[in-house]
């Protein structure tokens, strides 16, 4: 998918909500255990429930690898669902890979061609070598962890690395590698005045913001700093959406909380 | 597999040797892809052919990834073969894996309890919240990347984070972190003179060393300043080892060229 496409799609739905489907068996409704997948039959019931309200769905490669092989189809039936039916949908991998350059290329393959997801979340570590296999695929899309929405990430990520933080000399050396125009970022809510140096580092990025809801981030203060002209934020909300309830109506329930999110993305899209 | 049975074993075969599981369909002999499952066909005859020269077998899960769910079985099998035959080997499950706390906790349950792995391979720029999810497992080891052995890892690695290079923060950091005992560390072999600092920092804990042979490493340069008195070394060498030859005498041209590096790491033990 391209970023033109997604821009649209966003400005369609009025919406910048993207759903994390990390699956845990121990928090969906009982009765989705007797289902032959019980991850794939929850993930269908949440897409089909919430596909009106948000433009991204990204499921957690921990969640399904958790299982093994029936783990990892469960992951190969919902990316597939998602394309299918819903073609329009921006799909991420969240598996922050990366390594040396051809082993970052196969980890590229698997999500980008074997799975047909739009993109992958990618740890910057090992720097350019690592992240520029990924760049290499047209129309798909890399999403760099840059400030990550833990506590962790003050161990690292903001200290001082040459006159800067860590998390910025990551955003701006990212910026100088090949094809860096399909690079996305990930960027913590947690602290919602980063996000005013972030644009001014990245005035046009998209900037993937977990850390909304359930770990305490704000989505005013991060659309009051973050949004830009093509809005530029996938905003992710995980538990609070695919957990609102795990009853009979858990994918009802879905729903309403992404219609709820979505309406607030509405206004705020409105006010600008 | 506790620390001390791993050094035992490097004593009783005179041998830091652990060999990279880096399968690829493309560089296998031919005559292996009419198997049923080529990947486990060619592990199996290269760990037969290898283990008296070798304590550790490291696949890279980026390999078996790019098969989809075929890969994931080759995998299991692999690591399946590995503990019912040969218990006493050190098995490194190379995934590279690092994510917020409870989605680490995921990660390390995979690794370390559904496929049994005896470590697993850990980025470290989320910070130590999503380290230490790993560290809680018994007998089970956590290896941090420190250094890679990557051109990349001179982007931000090398750089002076507060004062030191940030690989050096990694190493004195993670020294903090709850059962840090658990941890060992990827040290590239691209720069021997760096481990004479790293084992200033880190005097007992074991460092694995990618990049000897196909990446440029000398062996000797890092046994130099990198050995300690528990020989503290995994050298880890996969092309050189695995694609030996590409013909009917695959095996046997990989143990021979195990048992080459199993000589020099004799002679380098002997003369300590």
């Amino acid at each position: 998918m391209t970023t033109e496409d997604l821009i649209s799609e966003i400005k369609r739905k009025k919406s910048f909500l993207c759903i994390g489907l990390d699956v845990d068996l121990n928090k969906i409704p009982e009765f989705l255990l007797k289902e032959e997948d019980p991850i794939f039959s929850f993930n269908k019931a949440i897409i089909d429930a919430t596909h009106d309200y948000a433009v991204a769905y990204k499921p957690n490669t921990a969640f399904y690898e958790a299982h093994g092989i029936e783990g990892w189809k469960s992951l190969e039936r919902t990316i597939k669902y998602l394309n299918e039916n819903y073609p329009e949908i921006f799909t991420i991998a969240d598996a922050k890979r990366g390594d040396i350059g051809n082993t970052s290329a196969m980890y590229a393959k698997t999500f980008f061609e074997a799975m047909d997801f739009d993109a992958v979340t990618v740890a910057p570590y090992m720097g350019r070598d690592s992240v520029e296999p990924f760049l290499t695929f047209q129309d798909k899309h890399t999403i760099l962890l840059a400030l990550t929405s833990n506590e962790g990430a003050f161990d690292f990520q903001t200290k001082d690395l040459e006159g800067e933080a860590l998390y910025k000399k990551v955003l701006k050396t990212s910026k100088t590698w090949k094809n860096s125009d399909r690079l996305m970022y990930v960027v913590g809510a947690t602290k919602a005045e980063y996000f005013k140096e972030i644009r001014s580092i990245l005035p046009n990025a998209f900037l993937l913001v977990p850390g909304v809801g359930a770990q305490g981030g704000s989505l005013q203060e991060v659309c009051k700093y973050g949004i830009n002209k093509e809005i530029g934020l996938l905003i992710n909300s995980s538990r609070g959406i695919i957990y609102a309830s795990n009853g009979e109506d858990f994918a009802r329930a879905a729903g309403r909380e992404a219609e709820r999110l979505q309406q607030e993305m509405q206004t705020i899209i409105h006010g600008l």
